[in-house]
């Protein structure tokens, strides 16, 4: 019983694993798409997320069988519950990867930021690619390493994020209303999208060291 | 064994109910300070957020707790998970409303959206406080026709939320760059706190009717 549990355990870390490659791969693309106002790839971005969707009702519908039928307690338990959480938060960070293609669709021809703003989104996108792809090694390694740097990479893109709103409410700003809205959305969008990659990794990270509470205080 | 289970079960719905409640004084509160620019009121709505903090962490414990225990299976596993879930949504609701009081902080002694929207915020804030109430009162009754209330609450957010983005793109708009990124974070706010009442208003109605897979894929 305890080596199917064990094996069905890593069965749920792949699946995260899997899940958050996705994941990458779709905020990989949804800020290119969102860069070069390539808007074929934002309509496959927008397409793809029913595959994150889809993956993540299924390794719910397993996390949930798991506990009917294994029945863990203490650690095995968190372990278990933590996984429905953390499918939960990539479940958003795709939807935000989303939305960010779809912003790219709606200006399409024209790009979603004015010139002014193009660096800060574009330092702005690096940062959430870099976070999914250290997000994708923390739930294969668990090296807790990657949740720190996360953290790291997360208050730059605060910084970024609120000096998007020092720029739009500047006397410099020459923007229309539409690219008021858009910079609002787009800036919340990438900051939401590193917010919930936190909120993963504080999981990970409180799961190696054994601090739940803790863990969710910090949330 | 089963008794004792059952009792638990009622507590867990006691306490979804109890943080159901604050959190509608919660988006009450920010409505009345949002429209009428009341700081102090906006303060303590933030202040408040905390004990909607507490009271989720201290749920999700007992859920935790009750699954180590009591090793519930099928339906009564489900209703187990889905109180997780239902706190994470109340959770985020609470953000929301923390997010709209802010707004009204940050504007004071100005009111956060001109003239020519109040109207518009006026009736989004008081289709959030009625959603509120109804999920308080779906969580404590479990009468799915609220369930359905819900959603059609939701419809006329999701149209207002779309009008406040056709006025702030129009023509007659003469908003500074600050009102149309209040406008634009404000509507968003109010959007997804009745998304995540929504949510969990389907949690409900599927538990009752069993259907737990087309609840999650419905999402």
């Amino acid at each position: 019983m305890r080596e199917v549990f064990q094996q069905e355990l890593r069965e749920v870390q792949d699946r995260l694993v899997e899940i958050s490659t996705l994941v990458a791969a779709s905020i990989e693309n949804a800020t290119r798409a969102f860069n070069e106002s390539d808007v074929s790839l934002a309509e496959s971005v927008i397409a793809d997320d029913d595959r994150i969707d889809e993956a993540v009702l299924a390794l719910d519908e397993l996390a949930i069988n798991i506990l009917a039928r294994q029945q863990p307690v203490a650690r095995d338990l968190r372990i278990v519950v933590s996984a429905l959480r953390i499918s939960a938060s990539l479940e958003r960070m795709g939807d935000m990867s989303e939305h960010i293609a779809q912003l790219a669709r709606y200006r399409f021809p024209d790009k979603v930021v004015p010139k002014s703003l193009r660096s800060t989104f574009e330092k702005l996108g690096a940062l959430d690619v870099a976070i999914a792809h250290k997000l994708v090694e923390l739930l294969t390694t668990q090296d807790v390493r990657l949740a720190e740097e996360i953290r790291n990479d997360d208050d730059k893109i605060d910084a970024l994020h609120l000096s998007v709103f020092d720029k739009v409410l500047g006397e410099t700003w020459k923007g229309a209303a539409v690219d008021t809205v858009d910079a609002t959305l787009a800036s919340r969008y990438h900051e939401r999208f590193a917010d919930h990659a936190v909120s993963i990794a504080k999981k990970v990270q409180y799961l190696a060291t054994g601090d739940w509470v803790a863990a969710e205080l910090q949330q």
